[in-house]
């Protein structure tokens, strides 16, 4: 093979591409005459080096030797593709080698810049085919989540802006309509591509057009109600929709526990396995290649063949859950098989009218580089790395980060109390529940990406005497309000809500920022409302929620670190008095009160107003409700200026203080009442110092803050 | 049988009730010999008349003739339970009295309260067949959406209180855990059931409690998405859980088109309705009853004959959805045959480790009441009614609902542009929808009980040049609240959100109230955020909806009628100036600034406080987001006290006024400001008036808050 690769090492760049024109599917396979070693080597110059360890091996045992030695790989073929146009006439092997590529760009560009690596992986020659196959921007491509579209992202015209990804101005980690007319849904938040790609299939219809639409889902979305209502509704309107199932038997989320890679939970999980099963699975690759081999002619007979191949040779399987839904179930199909998939992907679009279409794909998360298939979360995330051994460069804290804090005070409070329970809606590592998992099997419940089920079931744990904690990100709480709302406050039950990645998050930008937690969960009647001013806090505010036993409560907290504030005996805090702050430093005419870790910059803020011979009160509010009534009347009877600060939207804790203080006279007089809160508008990802200072909430902001209303505006403008 | 029945007529209520005290379920069957009539007859007295058409008939041809004379109906059997340990001892034929006598006392009730009338109707047998084997409040029993609680509430010592249903001070209209320790989990909205039911089911497992948990979802209410993932949860953890799938055909909502019932929407009704096909349906009846009457002895056998029933006869159906989710299913049953369902729940109970066990019963909403039968939405909720011929006494508005105008003005702007369309979450009558469909019929969408796909769904449509409107009740809208926020705002899509029942709902209660939709709506950055004060300014905003096509918008309206006010030509609205108010009475030292329709209940205010001499400024916002900056300036300015007044929690239309006053340094001063809300408190079901009263939001509460701030304290206590 090598040897028959080296006579075509003359050929040139452009003469290369030029011989690749011809389609795949029109022309048959020109197996070995061309091998993607020889295409590499053609090329290698442009990487700058040719060496044995450093281009793209040829395919052996049907397997991809890639170069991860973390000098830029050569990548010829991927390097004359800068538009999903540019993919058309690719040959089979071409793809293939496509697909190697990008998997080297995606090592060697993620290993610079960190992000979400393995899901990526495990879809490059899924995005190859699509791109091969369909037309996008007029097709449509909806990447659930959506941390898998890097190489979606390469193909359509960002790959020079890679290295930016994720940071200050640069490429959004997700999908993002601003970015690109190829991004045709933004993302971040799993299972609402088949809604998204219902809604754009009807109004193609409706408007005459031909378009096709693509939803690409994986497994662990599938486990999402909203998944399940959009199949449904998508069953009954029967509207051409391809949806492709991305099968990698993970959630694709970080939710390894300690012991090893965690597999969706949920009996869906336990029908998609019987579907791979793998002598069952072979069969049916087999299957699908001789009847897509042998098919020709009319429209029709493909339709009728590619029927054949999904529900005959399918009919013993379980795929009658998504047919149940009204879905057309072809699969499963190796999902690492360029051809395989393109061929698929060619019948379905040449299907008139198959109304939707469900595609199983198979992949492995991580595929191909083994540091992160050998990882315990598939290097789901990553920081900086190592691509030779896939080690990250993580940065070394004195302090560990506020979920594990978290983790630690609620195994604390578990060893003492045996009715405390914890729910988390398939984010084991994320909510560090999986510390307490470790500890505790029997008691903690991961019930996949379902926060709906997830607030209700914790509210049925609680009628029956226990305590719940139910760990969401404040994003994602989002997904269960109605439930906190009706299920949870409206019935008092004590349900705990420990929320996690509250306000601005960084790199993965608005999606996932926690801006509107305050005000969501503040307005309930019955909801005891606190945040944290540091990890110690945190801890005392973990016992007072568990103490908490007559109504519901939540606790927010930020990412990140902790800032080293002394820790309790074992973990394990003190319930703190309902309702009452607490004042860190004693000043005069200028008082800020911040709630949550945004205290720590408050303090900041109070130390260049003293050095500016200001000397201001700050105080940590600890409960947005119940407010501390005593404390804010000092506070706005004692000064000229009374500042909050809070890392949330409007709506929030600076709402609840100035509603308190308007019922009960207090903004009658001259008292000055500023509320900073996130701004009026999205914070993009990037650096977190970057986003603070996007959103006006530094320390300078708010020590500039009091300066002007003191009438220093000159003092206020320098520093600001 | 009349015969031979009336040789009992001298038995006493008493004796009757003893000799009832065999156990159906260990003693052989007395059928005919101590009838139906005869027990009916022998407490006739007791109801006050013993004509033929008063007392509840025999069995005739397997149906009950039930009588609707809108006279008490005798009940001798009912007369005789309290509470459910009273049924225990029931016979076959006194169980299926019990069902009917439930069904004459609901219909006799309802027809003088209003209420929900057909899904009680249809789950009389359910109730008293739960009841009877099950034993509340050690097993509990949730039902889920709740409106079908009422033969549940007759059962469980509620009956003398029935007659206060959804009234000030009476009986909730849904099952609510303050009422009875029976109400094992409160309701409202739909799809909890299976949720907080595992949660049950759980913490009795990890404490070692033996108690049965019954969930009762109806096949709607199986569309939703979190119905999906607490199915997949339960069977993933495998608990032992008894799911009751109350197939009636119906969304269980009133959701009839214009032209008659509506099935539930989407592939999961055709995958029943296989279900149901008459002739197996009645085959696999038969084969229950020969299956559960041959056996006894060992409970492992018992298992196994029901395993048989389950799997060997349905393997042919379409079982498999809830198979796939690891509920082991059984059915299709007769929900109106009480003793197989007597048959069925204790073969199930009986079996020691089943986990999540689905029972899919068949009933018929409305059953055994023709009218209700006969109409289009089943009297699926009615005002007070005449029980001889279901005709409702509604009472003559010259006005019609906020709802229906919304719908009118949308026809005509869809009759213009021919870009605009309609989703709704089954909730075509609600949202007055049908109105929609029946005119665009291509253009409406009823995605089920589905918010969550629902606001997607939209937001695909709008990514494709249409113009959805997505029209659902405030207090529903929570459950898509994160689509709200993450598909919707965050990409800045226009889809335009009809937020009907804003505000207090009156006999519905808290769990349909709107309180929340300002606060958390108005929060988004991108969205602009209206209320109309009457039904001419909704139609003005439906028109300025369609006119914002860069960014997402939304309006909310309370329930109830319009004011009267004249209506634009055409019912076609004229779009607004986005973030213009106006002002409505020109005055001076007070300003009333209004949001909503509660600006209807300012100009009554203003009106109150002229008597006395105050001539005040009333204002209408129209806009909550943008604000409207010169108008805000302007009362701020020329006032000395301003009150903000909507019907919607803290950190709304209030708190916004507030931020933008404060961060202008219009509080600095000496203005006096107050935002009147919604307590900090839920507002149980009663009469709208009491409602508003309890809230502290009517016109005597606004004009007294004026005077007390005006010091005329003495003049506002008299007031208020």
């Amino acid at each position: 093979m090598e040897a028959a690769a080296s006579s075509l090492l003359s050929v040139s760049p452009v003469s290369f591409a030029r011989i690749r024109s011809s389609s795949f599917s029109s022309v048959p396979c020109r197996r070995v005459q061309f091998s993607v070693r020889a295409c590499a080597a053609a090329t290698g110059g442009d990487a700058g080096g040719s060496g044995e360890g450093k281009i793209v091996k040829a395919k052996e045992k049907g397997e991809w030797k890639l170069d991860y030695s973390g000098e830029k790989p050569p990548t010829p073929i991927l390097d004359t593709i800068n538009y999903p146009v540019h993919m058309k006439n690719l040959s089979k092997q071409d793809l293939e080698q496509l697909a190697a590529e990008l998997r080297t760009e995606i090592v060697f560009t993620v290993a610079k810049t960190g992000g979400h690596l393995s899901s990526s992986l495990g879809v490059v020659e899924l995005a190859v085919a699509l791109h091969h196959v369909f037309n996008t921007p007029d097709d449509k491509i909806i990447w659930d989540v959506g941390h898998q579209a890097y190489p979606h992202k390469i193909l359509t015209g960002r790959r020079s802006k890679m290295h930016t990804i994720r940071q200050t101005n640069g490429l959004a980690g997700f999908p993002k309509r601003d970015e690109s007319e190829h991004d045709a849904f933004g993302a971040g938040h799993s299972s609402t591509s088949i809604s998204a790609g219902l809604g754009m299939a009807v109004a193609r219809d409706l408007q005459g057009k031909k378009n096709h639409v693509i939803s690409v889902i994986g497994d662990g979305a599938m486990t999402a109600g909203q998944a399940y209502e959009a199949m449904n509704n998508a069953g009954y309107l029967d509207s051409n929709l391809i949806i492709v199932l991305n099968d990698n038997k993970q959630v694709s989320l970080p939710t390894a526990t300690l012991d090893g890679p965690a597999t969706p939970v949920g009996a869906l999980s336990k029908a998609l396995t019987k579907l791979q099963s793998s002598t069952k699975f072979r069969m049916l690759r087999e299957a699908a290649k001789n009847i897509t081999k042998q098919i020709g002619g009319q429209t029709h007979e493909i339709a009728a063949k590619v029927d054949e191949y999904a529900r005959g040779v399918m009919s013993s399987t379980s795929s009658s859950l998504f047919e149940e839904l009204g879905l057309y179930y072809i699969g499963p199909v190796d999902g690492h098989d360029v051809e395989d998939l393109v061929t698929i992907f060619e019948k379905v679009k040449s299907m008139p009218a198959p109304g939707p279409v469900l595609v199983h794909i198979v992949t492995e998360k991580g595929k191909g580089y083994e540091p992160a298939e050998a990882a315990a979360d598939r290097m789901h995330g990553v920081v900086k790395f190592d691509p030779k051994t896939g080690k990250q460069f993580k940065t070394p804290s004195p302090t560990l980060s506020y979920t594990q804090y978290f983790a630690e005070s609620l195994i604390a409070e578990a060893e003492a109390d045996d009715k405390i329970v914890a729910v988390h809606a398939a984010m084991g590592s994320g909510t560090g529940l999986n510390y307490f998992q470790k500890r505790f099997p029997e008691k903690c419940f991961d019930v996949g990406i379902a926060e709906q089920h997830a607030v209700t079931f914790a509210a049925g744990l609680a009628t029956e005497g226990l305590k719940p904690f139910c760990a969401i990100y404040s994003s994602f709480l989002q997904r269960g309000y109605d439930q906190v709302v009706h299920d949870v406050d409206l019935q008092k039950i004590p349900v705990r809500f420990a929320v996690d990645r509250a306000g601005l998050v960084g790199a993965d930008g608005p999606t996932h920022c926690g801006a509107f937690d305050i005000t969501y969960m503040a307005c309930l009647p019955n909801m005891v409302v606190m945040a944290p001013a540091d990890e110690a806090e945190l801890m005392h505010m973990v016992a007072t929620a568990a103490a908490i036993d007559d109504r519901p409560s939540c606790f927010r907290f930020p990412r990140g670190n902790g800032v080293g504030a002394p820790l309790p005996e074992g973990n394990k805090g003190t319930p703190l008095e309902v309702g009452k702050g607490r004042i860190l430093i004693e000043g005069s005419r200028v008082a800020i009160l911040g709630y949550g870790s945004i205290v720590q910059t408050c303090l900041k803020a109070a130390e260049s107003l003293r050095e500016l011979g200001v000397a201001a009160t700050v105080a940590d509010a600890r409960f947005c409700k119940p407010l501390d009534a005593e404390l804010i009347r000092r506070l706005a009877k004692e000064h000229e200026i009374l500042i909050t600060v809070e890392e949330g939207s409007i709506g929030g804790f600076g709402s609840h203080v100035t509603h308190f203080l308007s019922l009960n006279g207090l903004l009658d007089g001259n008292l000055k009442l500023r509320s900073m809160v996130l701004p009026d508008r999205y914070i993009d990802h990037g650096a977190p110092k970057d986003q603070i200072e996007a959103a006006g909430l530094s320390s300078r902001h708010i020590a500039g803050t009091a300066l002007n209303l003191l009438g220093r505006t000159k003092e206020a403008l320098h520093l600001q």
